[in-house]
């Protein structure tokens, strides 16, 4: 675990003692509130996001068509684009609801899904970088191609699927160099989450290892994060922690009841939906990294 | 729970006392006859509603290719249709299946999920009422909307996901109009499941509020509606309550095991699989509201 | 269960004693290597197929744009063609995709769901057939009516949905008819499953009956063979009947603790990632029978 410090990097950010009362006070949020949240996202993800979202309080809407977004985006609070299964009829649905969010001011995350596995799922997601997300989770592979894309262009490869085959730690130079590019908090899911809005580095250190053998947890905890970002959306960095330490935390409680990838999945959600103050409080585990 | 009574609309409806019977009864033909039933449906639900098909015995069929429906759709016994994801490019398929359905005697079932979601969604929804489906069911804000649609036209708004805003009970005048308007039996999901013609109202008192928080459980009891309809086309009224009041019961039983929604999940496919006649007849609780 | 025999024509097959060998051998190399597996397969079946290649430690990826398979194709080591929510959209797509495949040398595998469902079904099976599949898996009914197609086409009817009409020892002489044919191992799943390349014929006779009554288990074993096959792509015979009997063995050991399908199904997948060779050794049943 890393050392926590306090630097001057970190005004705009709780204090480390003060992590978990954030993370508490996002989720009673996104509890109370319960916010409309779109999803456009790969056909593999859907069900498990849904019940993500819901499980979190949050009320989830899987519309995708270019026919519904000027009627139906402007009713959310936030959006979640994921590039999963990705194909050329998608994209202007992509782009059409996060131009929307971008006019209306509602913040939206783009989970880069297998970013350097074409280059048409690397310009896909060039673009959508472009149309300014509140926040991008990925992988380190993930994170690491998208932000070479924008300041080594000619040097990303495609050479793998969906699993990373980085740590998020060596993720940590590109993800601030793609902050600093997008103006996005960038986040990167690993043994330890980085994020970081370009400066300040934050590391979110719940979770189990067994949840990278769940398809869709990556995805899922990027709706979340869109759900506490709707609840905080001036704080986008402070939404992003907390929301993957909350998903981290259902990790490890359900991971007391698992005896396996898919028994795991069961008791993460359910720990989501029953997760109270005081097991909350107990489990977060954030420092300051920068 | 409403007092029970017995009036001169109810000529075409079991007696109270005969409702579990009535129940059991076609829950025994649809796992004798394992019906076929063709869905097609949005995205998020594929997965639990096929399983939700197969553990009531029947046997679901996920097809939607407008090249594949005059061959297939004559050989299934009901077919259920959710506009849950839908796009344009889909809509012909439902059209054209329910249509098949209209010209076959086959019975097929409406699930206008988020009706008025968009203007296009709920120009659908209309498109597909016209083509004579034999029940419709939807939460209340769905069924007040597509009933609003047919009767006041200009003062459907659209405002919400997919979550109902409205509860059931605050639906029985709409759905009735929209009973009486189209021909459908209409169900109206709730802490009071609602069922009409247009003149009798039957409620299903059973379920547990948690399934509210499992994404598609609304579609699946859709599809389980179709699968009874399928046993008894000429009774739609009774087999679309015994279908909403089994898939309740079967929620029930698993609530008993349940520690969130994720294992009530679970324990309720389980429960609708293993349900027999004790079970069931201590445990529907259905009564005529008219 | 079938007299154990050694024939002439097992020259290339483990002898009965050394199966249960083969079969720990092939999944501990998919956990080693762990394989990238490119799916293209139906919407029903994303969810559990992911979680199945990813609790037996391979890397699946649900990749079907037509846009991405120059670049992302090569980079796999097996690719599963599911045909079960075709359309004529995703159709070029999975030929593009097998015949990169064959270019490459790659392996791929064939799921022919409800292969006679319709004529545009059947026709589009052939064309996949003819791209030289290494593997093709069905149940009965779809072997035998893939297997008419080519010897007698017809007399192919559409008549069924997507589960079987017929067991599958009543395929074994369609399967090796179409193994002749089409040069492909082919698997027929039932209460015996069924491997033949045409001239050997092979029983695993490890599961249990529940999985039927979960849906996608049959298009999930299908993504494991291509993962086993991925390992050993020069036996695709050998790695076909151990993948069959490792998701069997995974079936019954899950089956101790299940109490209805939903149950089985979390189980199968926590006792498919937790296989231990002891466990394994123990189960698996394999047995010539040609």
């Amino acid at each position: 675990m890393e050392q926590q410090t306090n630097t001057a990097n970190n005004h705009n950010q709780p204090s480390p003692s003060s992590w978990p009362t954030k993370a508490w006070l996002l989720l009673s949020d996104v509890r109370a509130q319960s916010p409309l949240i779109q999803c456009i996202t790969n056909f593999v993800s859907m069900d498990l996001m849904a019940n993500t979202l819901l499980s979190a309080g949050a009320s989830p809407a899987m519309l995708h068509s270019l026919e519904e977004l000027h009627d139906f985006t402007p009713h959310c609070r936030a959006l979640c684009v994921n590039v999963g299964t990705l194909t050329p009829s998608w994209l202007p649905s992509m782009k059409t609801a996060a131009q929307l969010c971008c006019q209306l001011g509602t913040p939206w995350v783009l989970d880069p899904v297998a970013a350097s596995a074409s280059g048409f799922r690397l310009k896909a997601c060039m673009e959508l970088v472009e149309l300014k997300p509140a926040v991008i989770r990925g992988n380190g592979s993930e994170i690491i191609a998208l932000s070479m894309a924008f300041t080594q262009p000619g040097k990303v490869s495609t050479v793998k699927g969906t699993d990373s085959i980085h740590e998020s730690v060596d993720a940590v130079e590109a993800a601030k160099l793609l902050a600093k590019s997008s103006g996005a908090i960038v986040a990167v899911s690993g043994a330890t989450d980085i994020v970081t809005d370009g400066n300040q580095v934050v590391g979110a250190h719940n979770g189990v290892t067994l949840m990278q053998k769940i398809t869709a947890t990556g995805c899922s905890v990027t709706a979340l994060i869109a759900a506490f970002v709707a609840v905080d959306k001036l704080h986008a960095l402070d939404a992003t922690v907390s929301a993957l330490a909350v998903f981290g935390v259902a990790g490890e409680l359900g991971m007391r009841n698992a005896k396996g990838p898919a028994s795991l999945r069961m008791h993460l959600i359910d720990a989501l939906h029953g997760l109270d103050e005081a097991a909350l409080q107990s489990h977060v585990n954030i420092t300051s990294l920068s």
